[in-house]
C-alpha cells in the first residue's frame, strides 16, 4: 500500500492543486465567509451573494458538500426546509479566506490606482 | 468627487469581486508564493511551477505586474537579463496565499475521504 502522498500543489498532477482552484473560486470564498454566522438557506444565500446565479449556487453548494466543507440538512416541514452550513473541516477555511478578502478590499484602492497607471501610458 | 468606495466583493458590480478572481486564481497564487524568496527569471517559474505553459506565465506575470504585485526588471546584459519580484504590495499577499496553499496541503486528504464517500455512494 502506498505512503499517503505528500501533497504538493507545484507538482503537475497533485490533486491539492484542483483543490486550490476550487478554494480559490470567487464564488467559493464568497459563500463560505456569508457562511460564517450559521446555517443558511439557499434563498438567503442569493440574496447575499448578489448576483450568483441558481444555477452556480446550486453546483457550487454540492461542490462544497462533496469536498465535506459545507453540510445540507432538510429540515422535515411543510414545505421542507433546507439549510447549509459549514463542517468543521469547513470552519477551518474562515481564516484563510476571510484573510483573502480583507485583502482584496483594503488593498483594492492600490491595485486599481497600479491598473490605472498602466492604462495612462 | 465621490467619495471612495467601501469595497465589498458580496456586492454586484465591486471591482473586489474581480481582484478576488484574480489572487485567488490558482496561478497567481503559486507564482506569488513561488517569488517569495526573491527575484526569479521567466524560466526558473516555469520550472518551478510544473505544467504552466509559456503563454500562461506571460500572462499572468503581466496580469500581476498590471496590478502592481509584481515589479519586471530588465538588466542591460547581453543577452538582457529579465527578473521578476515581488513588490511590498505583492508581499503583502505572502500571508494570505500561503495560508491557502498550507490548507490546501494539509487538508487534502480529508477533502479526498469525503469525495471518495461521495463516489461511493
Amino acid at each position: 500500500m502506498p505512503l499517503p502522498p505528500p501533497y504538493d500543489p507545484y507538482v503537475r498532477d497533485c490533486p491539492s492543486r484542483r483543490l486550490l482552484d476550487r478554494i480559490g473560486d470567487r464564488w467559493t470564498v464568497l459563500l463560505i465567509a456569508a457562511l460564517e454566522g450559521g446555517p443558511q438557506r439557499f434563498s438567503q444565500l442569493l440574496r447575499t451573494v448578489e448576483g450568483i446565479s441558481q444555477k452556480m449556487l446550486t453546483q457550487t453548494l454540492r461542490s462544497l458538500e462533496a469536498d465535506g466543507l459545507v453540510h445540507r440538512t432538510v429540515h422535515p416541514e411543510i414545505p421542507p426546509r433546507v439549510e447549509y452550513e459549514l463542517t468543521a473541516l469547513g470552519r477551518s477555511l474562515l481564516a484563510p479566506l476571510g484573510a483573502l478578502i480583507d485583502w482584496a478590499t483594503e488593498h483594492m484602492g492600490e491595485v486599481q490606482s497600479s491598473r490605472d497607471a498602466v492604462d495612462a501610458r
